[in-house]
Formats: C-alpha cells, sequence, structure tokens
C-alpha cells in the first residue's frame, strides 16, 4: 500500500465535516419573514413528497435489478472466470448485487441530501438578501457546497470501503471487477433520478407559463397561479437531486473505470499503486476545490461570476500542483503528468465555449434575438441552429483533449498505456467536481430565492439583487452540463477500454487481447445504426414525457381557474398541494419507458446477436453501441445544452431591453419578438434541463451496464 | 459478354425515348388562359435566371476540383497501382478528371431536364384541372415521368458508355476503378444543386408566409406579395432540379459501387458477368417502371392516391419477376433473388413507415394536432419528439434489410458475397426508382398548378381539384424522401466495401485483405466522433442559410410595400423579378460553406490524420469517418423529414377542421391552434426541404469523394 494512500481517507473524513459545517451554518441562518417561511416550507414539504414517491418507484425497479444481475453473473460467469476470480457462483453473484444496492441507495442519498440543503438554503438566501449582495451569495455558496463535497466525498469512501471490503487489500486485480455493480447501482438510480427530476421540472415550468403567462396574462411566480410552487419544486427535485445523483454516479464510474485500467500495469508490475490512484488524485481534487470555495469574496458591488471564476481558478491552480506532485511520487512518469493537466486544461476550455455560446453578449445569442423579430419560427430555426453548431467546439475539445492524453499515456511504454494516458486526463478533469457542483446548485437556490421574493411580495430593490444572482446561476448551470458532458466524453474512452479488457478476461483469461471493435462487419454497423437512433429515441421520449406531464398540470391550474374564480381576485388561496401532487404522479409515469429503453437495449441488442448466428460477434455488437451511442449521446446533449441555453438567455437579453428595431425603439418586454423568444425559452426547456442531462447519465449507463452484463455476451 | 447485356442499351434507349414522347404529349396541351400563360411564363424565368446562376457558380467549383483531383490521382498514385492499372500516372489523371466533369454534367443535364418539364407541365396542369380532376393527374404525372425516366436512363447509358471507353471490355476488373470520380462528380453536382435549391425554395417560402400571412395578413399565393412568384420558382428549382440532381447521383454512386464489388467475384471466376450485371437490373427496373406509369387509372372520384399506389404495386411485381429472371440465368444464383427480394420488399416497408408517420389519420400528426392546442412552444416539442421518434422504424429497416441480405449473400459462400447481397438489395431497391421519382415530380407541378390557379382568380369548384392534388404531391413527395433516405442507407454498406476494397488494393495489392475498421483505436474512435458532428454542423449551416436568405426576402417584401403602398390595395404590381433576383443571389451565397463542408472534412481529416503520426491509421479514420457520418446522416434525414412532414400535415389538418375544443367547436384556420401549427410548420420548411435532403447526398458524397481521394491517405 503507497504511504500517500492515507490521503483518501482522510480527505474523504475532511469531505464529509466540511460539508456538515457548512450545512450547520446555513441552517443556523435566519429564514425570513413568516411569509417566506410559509412558502419555503410549501417548497419543502412538494420536494420531499416527490422524493418519497420517486425513491419508492426506484427502490422497487432497483430491487429488481439488482436479484436478475446477481442470478445472471451468478449463472453465467464460467468455471474458469470464477477459478480466475477465486471465487464461487454464489459468491459473485450477491457481492454484485449488494454491490449495485449500495451505489444505488448512495445515489440516492446523495439526491436527497443536494434537495434538502438546497430547499433549505433557498429561503435563507432569500433572507439574507435584505442585508447585502455578499451576504446572499455567501448562502447560497455554502449551501451549494454542502452536496457539492458530500457527493465526492461519499462516492471516494464508498468505493474505497467496497473494494477493500471485497478483497482489495489481498487480491487487488480481483476487486475492481466485483465492485462494478456499485457504478451500476449509481448510474441506474442517476438516470432515474435526472429524468424523473427532470421531467418533473420542466413539466411545471413549461405548465406554469403557459397557463400563467400566456393564457390568464399573470406575471411569473405569481402567487395566484396553482402550478407555481410546483415550479418552484421543481428546480430542487431536478437540477439538485437529479444533478447531484448524475455528479455522484460519474465520479464512481470513472474511479471504478479507471481503476480497472490500473489492472493491467498492475499485472505487470506488481504495484498496487496504479490501482489506487484514482482515488488518491480525486482525495487531492476534494482539498484543492475546498480551498477554492473558502477563497471567494465578493469585491464591492462586482459580477458575483468574477469572485466565483477567481475561486475556480484558484482550484484550477492548485490541482495541476497536485498533479505535479503526486503523479510523479506514485507512478514515477512525466508523461502522465502532462495528461492529467491535458484534463484540468480542457475543463477550463469547456467554460469558455460554455460562455461563448450561452452568453448575450457574444454571436450565437445575438443571433437569436435578431431572429426573434420576425416571430417564433425564425427564433426556433435559428435556436436549432446555433444548438447543432455547438456540436463542433464540443467534438474538437473532446478529440484533442483524447488525442493528447492518449499520445502522453503511450509515451510511458507500458501496456495499455495509451488508455491509461486518458484516464489520467479524465481525473485530472474531474479534480474540480466538488467545485462545480457546488456552483451548480448555487443555481436552484439563487432561482428559488428570487422566487419566494417575489411570491412573499418582498420590494423592487432588494429583488434586484436576487435577480442579479438568478442570472449568475443560469450560467453555473450551463457550465455544469458543460462540464458533465465533456468529461463524459473523456471518461467514454477508459470505459470502453474497461469493457474490452473484461471481455478479453472472459474469452481469453488475459486482459488487452480483446481490442478490435470492427464496424466493418455488418452485425457490428447494425450496432452502431441502432446507438445512434437510441439516442434519438431516448430523447424524443423524454421530451414527450415533459409535455405530457406538462398538459395535465395545465388542465388542473385551468380548473381551478374555471372552479373558484377567486384564485385571480386573489380572494383564494390555489390549491398548491394538487398541483404538486398531480406533477409528480404524471412525472413518475413518463419516467419509467425512456429509462428502461438504455437499460434494456444493449442487454436485449446482445443476448439477440448472441443467439442469432454464430457468425456474430455479440460482445463486439455491444462495443460498437456503446461506443457509437456515447458519441452521438455527448453531441445531441451538447445541442440540447447549450441549445436551451441560448434560447434561455436570448429572453434574458429581450428582457434587459437589448434588442432594437429599425427606428432605435426598445423591443422589451411585451414586444412582439419577446413573444417569440418566450417560445424559443418554452421549446429549450425540457432539451436543456430534461433530455440533455439525462443524456450524460445515459452515456455513462450504458458502460456500466455493459461492464456487468459482460457475461452474457460471450 | 453475357447475351442479356442487350437489355442495358435497349433499356437506357426506350426510357429516353419514353420520356421525350411524354414531354411532346404535355407540352402540346394547352397552356390555359393568358392570365396563367403570364404567371406560368414569369415563374419559368425566374427558375431559368436561378438555375443559370446557380450552374455557372457549381461550373466554377467543379472545374477546379476536376483539376485538383486529377492532378492529386496523378501524382499520389503508386507506381505499384500504375503497373497494376496498366496506365500511366498522366493517363489515371485525366480520365478521373473527365470522368468527373461528364458526371458533374450529367447531373447538371438532369436537374435542369427535371426543371424545364416541371415548370411546363404546371401550366398545362392547371390547365387540365379545368378539365377534370383524370385530365390533370394524367399531365402531373407525364410531366413527373420526363425526368423520371431521363434521369435514370442517363445515369445507365453514362456508366455504361464511361466504363467502355475505359477499356471495361478488355480489362473489366480495371475500368471501374478509373470511372469513380464520375460518381464523385454527380455526387458533387447533386450536393450543391440539392443545397441551393432547398436554401431557395424554402426561404423564398418562409419568407413569403412570414412577410404576407403574419405581417400583411394577405393569403397564400396572393399576387400581392411581391415574393410569391419567388416561392413558386422554389418548388421548381428546390424539388424537381435539386431533387433530380440527387436521384441521379445515387443511381450513379451505387452502379458503380456494385461493379466494384464485383469484381472481385469477377477476379475468382473471370466472368464479367458480376461486374455488368449491376447495370442489366437496372435496366429491367426501367421496364418495369414504365408499365406501372402508364398502367395508372383514376377510378371516378376516388383519391388520386390510390391510382398511383395501384400502378407503383404493379411497377414492383414485375421488378420482382425480373430479378427472379435476370439472377439465376446471369449469376446461376437463388439465395441472390432472395436478397434483391429484400430490397424491393424494403421499399414497400418504406411507403407505409412515412405514411404512418405524416399523415394526419395516423398518431404521430394527430400528437402534434392536439398539442397546438397549448401553442407554438408544445407544437414544436411535440413534432421534435415526433422527428426523433421516426428514426426507430428507419434503423430498424435498415438493419433487417441490411442483416437479411447480407446474410442471404453469404449463403451464396462467394468471397465477399455478403457484401454482394447487400449490393443486390440496393438495385432490387431502386429498381422501382423511375416510377418513384415520377411520383416525386407530380408533387411541385401540383403544388404549382394550385397557386397558378389561385393567382390567376380560378373559381373555387377548379381550386378544389388542385388543392386535392397538392394533398396528394404532399405524400409523393414525403415518400421519396423516404426512399432516397433507406436506399442511402443500403446503399452504405456497399459503398462502404467498395472503398475497403479499394484501399486493400492500393495498400497490399489485392482485395479483400483490407476489411478491419477499428473504432476501439483513438484516432478511429475521433473520425466517429467527428463524423456525427460533421452531420450535426451541416444540418446548422443548411438552416442557418435558409433564415438568412428569408430575412433578404422579407425586408425586399417589406420595402415594396412602403415604398409603394398601390401595391397592397392591388394598384400597383409588386416588382417580382428583383424578389426573385434577390433570394437566388441570397441562395448562393448559402449553398458555398455547408457545401464545401463535406468535401473538404474526409480530406482535411484524412490528410492531416496521415502526417499526425505514424502509429495512426489514416485509411480507417476517414472509413469510420465515412460510416459513422452515413448512419448519423440518415438518422439525421430520417427526423427533419419524417418531422417536416409531420409538421406540414398537422397543419393542414387544422385547416380540414379536424380538431375541436372541449364543447365541440372547430379549431379550424384563424385560430390560436392554427397559429401555432403554422409556427410549426415553418419551422419544418428548412429541415424537410433543405437540410433533409441535402443529408441524402451528403452521406453519397461521402462515399465518392473518399473512394476518389483514397490515395491521399495511404
Amino acid at each position: 500500500m503507497p504511504g500517500i494512500f492515507w490521503l483518501v481517507p482522510v480527505a474523504g473524513v475532511i469531505g464529509v465535516v466540511f460539508a456538515l459545517l457548512m450545512a450547520r451554518d446555513v441552517l443556523r441562518r435566519p429564514a425570513g419573514t413568516p411569509k417566506m417561511e410559509e412558502i419555503g416550507g410549501m417548497i419543502f414539504e412538494g420536494a420531499k413528497a416527490f422524493l418519497r414517491r420517486q425513491y419508492v418507484t426506484i427502490a422497487l425497479l432497483s430491487l429488481v435489478v439488482a436479484a436478475v444481475i446477481g442470478i445472471l453473473v451468478a449463472t453465467l460467469s464460467s468455471s474458469d472466470e470464477l477459478a480466475r476470480l477465486q471465487i464461487t457462483a454464489f459468491g459473485i453473484g450477491w457481492r454484485t448485487s449488494i454491490a449495485f444496492i449500495v451505489g444505488a441507495a448512495l445515489s440516492a442519498v446523495s439526491g436527497f441530501i443536494g434537495m434538502y440543503v438546497a430547499v433549505k438554503a433557498n429561503v435563507r438566501c432569500a433572507a439574507a438578501s435584505q442585508k447585502s449582495l455578499q451576504e446572499a451569495v455567501k448562502v447560497a455558496l455554502r449551501g451549494g457546497s454542502v452536496p457539492g463535497f458530500l457527493i465526492v466525498a461519499l462516492s471516494l469512501l464508498g468505493v474505497m470501503v467496497i473494494f477493500f471490503a471485497y478483497g482489495g487489500g489481498s487480491h487487488p486485480s480481483i476487486a475492481p471487477h466485483l465492485i462494478v455493480g456499485f457504478a451500476f447501482g449509481a448510474s441506474f438510480v442517476a438516470l432515474f433520478a435526472q429524468l424523473g427530476g427532470g421531467i418533473y421540472t420542466k413539466a411545471a415550468d413549461m405548465g406554469a407559463d403557459l397557463v400563467g403567462k400566456v393564457e390568464a396574462g399573470i406575471p411569473e411566480d405569481d402567487p395566484r397561479n396553482a402550478a407555481v410552487i410546483a415550479d418552484l419544486v421543481g428546480d430542487n427535485v431536478g437540477d439538485c437531486a437529479g444533478r447531484g445523483a448524475d455528479l455522484f454516479e460519474s465520479t464512481v464510474a470513472e474511479n471504478i473505470g479507471a481503476m480497472i485500467l490500473g489492472i493491467t500495469i498492475y499485472a505487470l508490475t506488481q504495484n498496487i499503486t496504479w490501482i489506487l490512484f484514482p482515488l488518491v488524485i480525486r482525495a487531492a481534487g476534494i482539498i484543492a476545490s475546498m480551498i477554492g470555495i473558502l477563497s471567494v469574496r465578493i469585491r464591492g458591488d462586482e459580477n458575483p461570476m468574477n469572485a466565483l471564476n477567481r475561486g475556480y481558478y484558484l482550484a484550477i491552480g492548485l490541482s495541476i500542483i497536485g498533479m505535479i506532485l503526486i503523479v510523479p511520487h506514485m507512478l514515477n512518469n512525466w508523461w502522465l503528468v502532462g495528461a492529467g493537466i491535458v484534463g484540468i486544461a480542457t475543463s477550463v476550455v469547456v467554460v469558455y465555449i460554455t460562455q461563448y455560446y450561452t452568453e448575450g453578449r457574444f454571436r450565437p445569442v445575438k443571433s437569436i434575438v435578431e431572429a426573434s423579430k420576425t416571430g417564433p419560427a425564425t427564433n426556433i430555426v435559428t435556436g436549432i441552429a446555433v444548438g447543432f453548431e455547438t456540436t463542433l467546439a464540443t467534438a474538437i475539445t473532446i478529440a484533442v483533449a483524447l488525442l493528447l492524453s492518449y499520445w502522453l499515456g503511450t509515451k510511458t511504454g507500458l501496456p495499455g498505456g495509451g488508455g491509461f494516458g486518458t484516464a489520467v486526463a479524465t481525473m485530472g478533469m474531474l479534480m474540480t467536481c466538488p467545485y462545480i457542483l457546488s456552483e451548480d446548485t448555487f443555481g436552484p437556490i439563487t432561482d428559488n430565492a428570487n422566487g419566494i421574493n417575489t411570491m412573499a411580495g418582498i420590494g423592487k430593490e432588494i429583488r434586484r439583487i436576487t435577480d442579479r444572482l438568478d442570472a449568475v446561476g443560469n450560467t453555473t448551470k450551463a457550465l455544469t452540463k458543460g462540464y458533465a458532458m465533456v468529461s463524459a466524453g473523456l471518461a467514454a474512452f477508459l470505459l470502453f477500454q474497461a469493457y474490452l479488457n473484461r471481455v478479453s478476461l472472459l474469452r481469453f483469461g488475459v486482459e488487452g487481447k480483446y481490442d478490435i471493435v470492427n464496424i466493418a462487419r455488418v452485425e457490428v454497423f447494425v450496432g452502431a445504426l441502432i446507438a445512434v437512433m437510441l439516442v434519438f429515441l431516448f430523447s424524443s421520449w423524454a421530451i414527450r414525457a415533459v409535455s405530457a406531464t406538462a398538459s395535465k398540470i395545465i388542465q388542473e391550474v385551468r380548473r381551478q381557474f374555471r372552479e373558484f374564480p377567486g384564485i385571480l381576485t386573489g380572494e383564494t388561496r390555489p390549491d398548491y398541494a394538487r398541483a404538486v401532487d398531480i406533477t409528480t404522479r404524471a412525472a413518475l409515469r413518463g419516467m419509467v419507458a425512456p429509462g428502461l429503453l438504455p437499460v434494456l437495449v444493449p442487454v436485449v441488442i446482445g443476448v439477440l446477436f448472441k443467439n442469432l448466428s454464430a457468425d456474430y460477434d455479440a460482445a463486439m455488437v455491444v462495443a460498437s453501441l456503446l461506443m457509437v451511442g456515447t458519441i452521438a449521446g455527448i453531441l445531441m446533449a451538447s445541442f440540447m445544452n447549450n441549445g436551451g441555453g441560448a434560447w434561455d438567455n436570448a429572453k434574458k437579453w429581450i428582457e434587459d431591453g437589448q434588442l432594437k428595431d429599425e427606428t432605435g425603439k426598445v423591443l422589451g418586454k411585451g414586444s412582439f419578438a419577446h413573444a417569440a423568444a418566450v417560445v424559443g425559452d418554452t421549446v429549450g426547456d425540457p432539451f436543456k434541463d430534461t433530455a440533455g442531462p439525462s443524456l450524460h447519465v445515459l452515456v455513462k449507463l450504458l458502460a456500466t451496464i455493459t461492464l456487468v452484463m459482460c457475461p452474457l455476451f460471450i
């Protein structure tokens, strides 16, 4: 065991303690006026009710899957493989099931914590905004850092504990294979959490807007709208709980994938360092991010985004130093330091790209703003064109990072060194994950704080503070999606390698012998065809679930307006709880079909091709499904996330009064152009907050499910 | 030379004669009232002006490309290869250049003929509609069959002549390699024709609608709208000229690709039949389609679509008989008959799928109609969901057809038999190409006839006839796109095979030794990533060119309304010619960037990776770009064509009065739902008529350019 490994448990525990201290600090703060406390309470109740029901559904699905994969792995593992792993069929079966359940449970806990703290923090952020901008930022950022650090620390400690519990100390080359179920469990829950939450949040948003702003002509977040609480709940269950589960599974899947790649080098060197290295780097990242968060201070009346960026660059700098200190010490290799720095640099590039495509001051959003003058159709067409175009920057960033880090890896001369290079780059990129995640949760907290201020009838002066923070939150949310997307792209290559290694082990008893995925074979080409189709179909179903749920909400709010005319005059309080309940049920129903799609398709395709003809190589078909599906998934997510963000900010830009007609007259709120921009924003919502983020999870779920189900295809 | 080969020149000549007879018949008919004749004349002038300018641009680009590829092929061909081909460097250079120019010129001629006859036929169809529905159908279908048969016959005769001119009679295994330039020339022109025409037609359509219907509140095809002639011109230059060039290049590329695959079997059997077989099947298809067209009769007042379908099924039946007679006679093989029938059956399946997704009576369009009730945003979201979902049917159809025909091909036991099986399936599918193409041109002819009737102020009774025909034309246009898309998918595999064979020849001196495209290699994976990105980026630029051009038209019409107030009162005639001119220039400017993209990217990527590192296999990177780009291109086209068609018909369904609110009131023209559906239709226009059809060409251009440029990457 390398001495530096002490950093893993220590950083893990420090991460947890830091998160708890931050949580205590936030919870101690005043929750504002009674009115604000009441609204905060309603949001909390709604979010809790949704998560409870969602988790019951997910738990049932998870138990079924855990049983099925346990039985499959136990019955399908060949005697050769069992002998190699020094385990019985029953032993491998229950270990896989338990790992799956633990991964699933921790992912669910991560999501719940994200939601809990965010909901408590938003009302306190609203209260703090009455004092000053600085205080409001402090509450939002500290609130955001609770899930940010807890999630990463939990994933680190979880992987460490299960690795050693499954005999990693004595058989380090065996344990990583036994714990892939952990990553699959995490992905499985993350997909449903992100989907269910994403459907909920955007259906509530669309429904509230369409029936409130468009039909009844009342403003956003108006308390007369029965769907308004559901809308605020949505931010917490979608952005916080969903994204929390998403990033939990990202760190888990990439840790385990990198450990599996390390096995090849361990086999040669008998040095366990190669397997444990990913955990140490992650631990260093927690420390770097923590210092970054603590350093954030707003100077005077500056844009809070500047302060957040300074903190981020500090975290980046510390991560580079960590890389330089740890890699040569543990691996005695400078080429891999280079690979790590490539990964870190990539995360900075992503920030710039996302800002370019989604901020109003640059050409892409401006073109959408301009197109709004001729109505919704040109706004939509231009937005789609902008969204499609973002795939250029995304693809080139990923391509360059992959080629560079792979090349640096091969320079080490180690077997599988190229793949390990991409793994180190991924680790480098994910070092600042706790920081990014804290910024991400900052978004819904400030969004909610703004909504609470509006509903509580707080004066304009103070609302300007939360309005400003809300805009910053939109940017940080967009950044996280870019980050999650590109890191998924980088990680993809490492996860494929892990899959191919596993196939090689199962088929030939050694790693590295199965390294060809030949799409010139007809069945493998068909696998690639199905992969791209899967991405389109998943997006279709996810989007459709949003509009189906939204139409349920619209009907309910219409009914309330019709049956209780006092609501519109402000005399009767709308039935918020019923709207929340209807949204909950419809969203949960909507998440099942798209959620099961990426779980079932790879398994069905693999088993089908295995039985269709002896000429077919089913494992290769699945590999092609995984690889090409990853490519299509990431680029589709790029389109959806950035396109949606661009539409959103085009609307904001017009609301800011930045669009003028030929005579110089401002075309602001209420103009024809603004109405067109609202349509674009509404179309972009399910793209950027439902289908897009779910696609990141889909990509990683494809990787973890194929890793676990591998024996089925051979 | 097999005896049955006489069928090729005979069917080619019969096809040309048939087309000329049909043209004479149409041109002899009366051109209607002087008013109608005047409008028809303006459309003809506009279309001619556009094509003249477009062809000048394309000709200049083509000459440059012809020179460049001639020089590249001459300088890069290795001495080994030249010896094998029994040719000098200069000899291969000029042959490739000339083949390119001939292919490009024939493609341009095909497009021009399509436009010419359609423009002449539309005014005669309008005149015939004053007599009866039957007469109008007759004129439209006969008009459509002129380009339909001329194009296929020209492509057949062209390939035959150049094959023998380049020594195919004495060296049958060499000539196909020398004539790939012919296919590249055809694709090159087709891409620009389809793009330029597609941008023109949809920009004019969008511009005319937005400034007329939305802003000025005047009906469609109203003579007061200066853009209305440009709109009618657009149908002819986009749908007729563009699609004509597209299908010309399809038949050429697939003929040549199949001939190259035949070489492998020829090398073994020394039987030239394997190389000439594709031409014979194509010849039989011309005869089968001709009998089908001649059989079309409308019974009483039936839906004209039924009559067209009866003719189609006759053509299908005759094609199957042709397959059964020719394949065993020429190839002495019944397995390949099966492969051919798979291809023919696939084309029938496509018809059903397209109808399901784009006709108002089925669930998908109904869901868009329903979503229009809550406004444009839900209409758009639902339409995108429907469009994405269509990839499921497209992918499964292609997958089943590929797997089945490949399997049947391997059963022959011949070397490369599987690939040849997919080639035979493709040929089977394309047998009815002349019929489908005739139906396709039927669309714009009836559309224009309807527009001419409206502009000439013809009574409602007669316009109901052309209105009905217009709806049939929408369906036939959608069918052609589905057909072109799936045939591109089937052909893809055969074109890859041809590429790999060519690489094998260049690298190892024999065919069939280079048969692995391993996407688990990092650079090959990057190739696949760039491929999917290329499809997104191309679509983005194509769509954007439409909105840029449309905004130019809108400004012009607005200017005319402003400066000549007499236009709106009907006292002043708008300046149609100026609107046509502005559209022409903007569309041609817009086609250059997206058109050059798929030409340059494969070449740049191939050359870049060849020089980046000796570890990289540049030919394999290009292969992966080609294969994954084909998959992404076809599925994206499926989304765009079917989604656009669904939006269009959702609007029509509402206009037909099929949507009712909760109280049973019809929500027809002028309702909130109708306005929402108009937005969807406008968004769908550049999808289904610009980007979508151009993607078919892109897919085949990738194949032909990589075939020709192959020596660059090795």
